[in-house]
């Protein structure tokens, strides 16, 4: 099982991804970001190849779409938390993005 | 514009997608359903499917995915509520699950 990140690992890996666009979620350790596209085609297009990278991580998103917007959110289940994963999951969707 | 269902339709097309799985969303004149799939890939496969079909018919699902499973609520904004539309959609995505 991934380990929960560390205080060191937040200050390293996460607290990037928080100056970027991502937030932490009230009450969850847990991330999320709204990512918004010019229309459906680019919305989904972005969430196929996400969702690639999602399998091939074994790590899936927890993401809601409606037309040309995307929120995504992000957490290790079996950790109860954030760990790694969530770290390479939200740096590979802003690359894709 | 498409117009809102008339009791008629709603009779006659929203009655069987209710009795089939389908359910109103409370406070709007809105449908959801929720899949359950197998896994991931049988889930973003469902999605990949679905929202073809949705560009097609120019009309998207507000839809949510975590894992296997996947949220959908059908409504139609321009309309203020439900339409043929979002009955062919849901017919469509029936077919597709």
């Amino acid at each position: 099982m991934t380990d929960k990140l560390t205080e060191a690992q937040r200050a390293a890996d996460l607290a990037p991804l928080l100056a970027a666009g991502w937030r932490m979620v009230e009450g969850r350790d847990a991330i999320a970001r709204t990512y918004n596209f010019a229309n459906f085609v680019e919305a989904f297009g972005f969430m196929a190849r996400a969702a690639l990278w999602a399998e091939k991580l074994n790590h899936h998103p927890e993401w809601f779409n409606v037309y040309k917007t995307v929120e995504v959110t992000l957490s290790t289940h079996d950790a109860g938390g954030l760990t790694i994963l969530d770290v390479e999951l939200a740096r590979r969707m802003d690359a894709l993005a």
